[in-house]
């Protein structure tokens, strides 16, 4: 049985759609856009979609643009980027150093600068004292010196600074950049953040309930870690006891990731050594573009 | 070769994300998000899609709410639902009557009433004046009493009422309703309207101009036509003579809908009938739901 979707009618409506009747545009993005459209045509017919199910769907879009940076994680779309740039360095012949993982829409430029180490919580008075440490090494073991390494996690309630509703956080609470010395030592003292769940009857929530899903993280620490000729690292690490650990909603665990805890009676220990990979012409690796809060 | 998308990786983490594996949820709903998800996946992994353009494609969408209503005509999504709808009718052995086209994104509810004619627009000092008139009838030509004829078209700059960045119209200026007598018939006075295009630079300009395409329409007029037992009715028709009359960048035109246009020296005139098709409850086919303005 032909589909409405291989009529003569709808194909040229996809080829004219994407402008590929046009002399004009960018060529790449109107390919891409053919694609885009034919998939999003192909599953309305399918599944005989509804007028008034396309007007629900368009209707959350517009109201959900303040959550996308939740609903990309959400969706697994931004773990598969993840998947996809391992691909290509497993191809290319890339391999070693710390994996990377997503960043997730919560970091903001220009934290503080530490030399060696920091103190990363404002206020010490509540939660579990989290010490951390490791060496910035390169993929032969050796050190990192200059290496610049940005952390970034949530409070005891799982709130992040410039983004906690209850306004309670000073600005760059948890927030922190340490730079490595000749022995590429870092190390942090800070409060053990505890897991997230995206807001209550917002667009992800409302998203995720919909699939029979939750939209809870759990305790994790974000990093960025870059130094010269060296490709940037976008990663975080789990805190392993969380009973998410292994059912993040949005996919960022990796087992290589979910580095020992060792508890004392009044603080617990995380030691972990991040690896970097060369710079190579063939693969270069950078900070990727996006829209990112700076204060 | 196999893809990154085939792996098995990949694949369980679609399954995850649309909730497949999880009892809660809206199993239909389930379903699409997989098939949406599989689509968007795919495009990325063929076209090597970067973070970059990921972000700015987030970006873009974000920014876009407003304008959504623009867009989704603008990639032939609406024309495509209307499409779908048809073959649906010819699948249930329905023909006749006027045939539909898309809405659009600037009906608005509550159109001053009047019996048989109107008068559409408030000012009548530029412009040529049209008059239009005709029957509205069911599929064995006979008049269809009680009808309601809405009709809402922009101005001669292209606007219209109550979306006017100029603030120049009033409040449903060129938007009424007309009620049909015994006779079916109803008639009204104008503005000759022009086509407009999209805000310039705003999002479906940008996405346009992307694609080597240009966001305007052809001069037309929006119908919604309905009568207790008959099939709801969203159309418009084309002022014949416009240039982009078959380059409509949101794929309205239809053959059907184009009628005759006569001018004399003071006004021009177009007689149109809309012939009705009786609702069965094989295939009902009630105004969609979507956000609309209402004032």
């Amino acid at each position: 049985m032909t589909t409405v979707f291989e009529s003569k009618h709808v194909q040229d409506l996809l080829h004219r759609a994407s402008g590929k009747d046009q002399k004009d545009g960018d060529p790449r993005f109107k390919e891409i856009m053919y694609d885009l459209l034919s998939g999003l045509f192909q599953t309305i017919e399918k599944h005989n979609v509804t007028e008034d199910e396309l007007w629900k769907a368009v209707n959350f879009i517009g109201e959900a643009s303040p959550e996308l940076g939740l609903i990309v994680p959400g969706i697994g779309l931004e773990h598969y980027m993840d998947v996809l740039m391992d691909e290509a360095d497993k191809k290319q012949g890339i391999t070693g150093g710390t994996p990377r993982t997503i960043e997730g829409p919560l970091y903001v430029e220009g934290a503080p600068l530490s030399q060696g180490e920091a103190v990363m919580s404002d206020k010490e008075d509540d939660g579990e004292v989290l010490m951390m440490e490791g060496v910035i090494k390169d993929t032969d073991g050796n050190p990192v010196p200059n290496a610049m390494v940005e952390v970034w996690h949530a409070d005891t309630r799982g709130f992040y600074s410039h983004f906690d509703p209850t306004g309670l956080q000073a600005d760059f609470n948890n927030r922190r950049r340490i730079q490595t010395g000749a022995d590429g030592k870092y190390k942090f003292r800070s409060i053990m953040p505890v897991g997230y769940s995206v807001p209550p009857n917002g667009s992800t929530d409302r998203l995720m309930k919909a699939m029979g899903r939750h939209g809870s993280r759990p305790a994790h620490i974000h990093f960025f870690v870059q130094a010269e000729g060296y490709r940037h690292l976008t990663t975080q690490i789990n805190i392993a006891d969380d009973p998410l650990v292994y059912d993040d909603f949005a996919y960022a665990t990796r087992e290589e990731l979910i580095p020992e805890l060792n508890r004392t009676s009044d603080h617990a220990e995380i030691n972990f050594d991040f690896e970097l990979v060369p710079n190579s012409d063939a693969v270069r690796y950078e900070l990727s573009e996006r829209k990112r809060l700076s204060a």
